[in-house]
């Protein structure tokens, strides 16, 4: 059993594996918190779309007028489809990348690029920023999630 | 080949990492099963969206009317949706937690209180039950989650 | 340092686990082509949800007439959401699978169908082809990762 263990332990041993594990941890987590800041529009601006999540407001027309669309709800839900769309292949693009056996330098800086411009892409939708803030942030982020693409494919290509 | 075959698998003999695949397939799965209750309801509702998905009901009018969008199926979606938005931080953070060489007790733990609640909360928001039943569902899979990503942070934090 | 690395790189060195790492980067590279398709089309039809990406039309009502939804865009859009969806559990129960030591040829035969159907499913629903083409196309795709689950829960079930 320890010696299974052991083995296990050896891949997040590996420093480039860590970072990897770090920053794949903050952007999934950083998608985690757009729920949070969509239940907290829905409260403050009142608006739901399910029924039983107005009840305590009350029946029938009272509690009707609060299953509306809101636009900063509807901001923060692009903001987290987006995340969606983006931060899911860094994460398994980036795992190949990081088994791939990269140099430490080079993937640190695709990790720590790719993490700064989804923070960045975050505010510039929420905010909002004004344009190509959150153009720009989106298309670094999808340059680092291409560019680790091209390695794995160039390292491990079996079709 | 049998040498590397003999590597690859050392991995999956874990028991930890054997919790992590089991928990994290039924989890897929459950997310997988959404579209076919949303096919289901597509069909018994008879609400599609694509014009191409009407064509056996004939043409122009007739077919028409089929193409509009119907309380149950927006429901499942919603469900589907959160789905994505939940078990894709569970199956990335789990990944990593399980490599990070936690006990066997604590992690099935965490990943059988994840699979719980995220049933739960299909249930909550099918049937649909009252609230807080599908709030609370979230959230326990949430803090599993959290609780996760916090200790992948504690043991490989590499910035 | 070099130890590590070289246990790091064993893993990418089984030829089940490079076919994986083909296959599951190409689909993820293609579910992110549809971010730049829905772009196209935004740009090209005029349709745009967010007020600040109008701002170069100018101000007011000369600006806010780009804010509407386009079917070309929403047809894009339905596609990645199903990418997501779908892609999702494959690259998850893929990797997992992968790990579990199957056969080469029954992998391959797995990625490679999985792949194709994908890449179908996208051209049925873009151009858009009739029913069945991405009816079809979505249930071989799904019917293969569920393949990969059971043989994954075969090989690891340990609840």
């Amino acid at each position: 059993r320890s010696g299974k263990m052991a083995k296990l332990t050896q891949l997040i041993n590996s420093e480039v594996f860590q970072a990897y594990a770090t920053y794949a941890t903050i952007v999934l987590l950083k998608m985690m918190l757009m729920s949070l800041i969509t239940a907290y529009f829905r409260i403050t601006r009142k608006a739901f779309v399910n029924p039983e999540d107005t009840a305590s407001f009350g029946k029938g027309d009272s509690a009707k007028k609060y299953l509306k669309t809101d636009p900063d709800v509807e901001r923060v839900r692009r903001g987290h489809l987006n995340d969606l769309e983006n931060i899911v292949p860094f994460v398994g693009i980036g795992l190949l990348y990081a088994l791939s056996g990269p140099e430490l330098s080079t993937a640190l800086l695709h990790f720590r690029i790719f993490a700064g411009a989804r923070i960045l892409h975050t505010f510039a939708y929420l905010i909002p920023l004004p344009q190509p803030s959150r153009g720009l942030s989106w298309a670094v982020g999808y340059a680092v999630t291409f560019s680790m693409a091209y390695n794995v494919l160039k390292m491990v290509l079996f079709l």
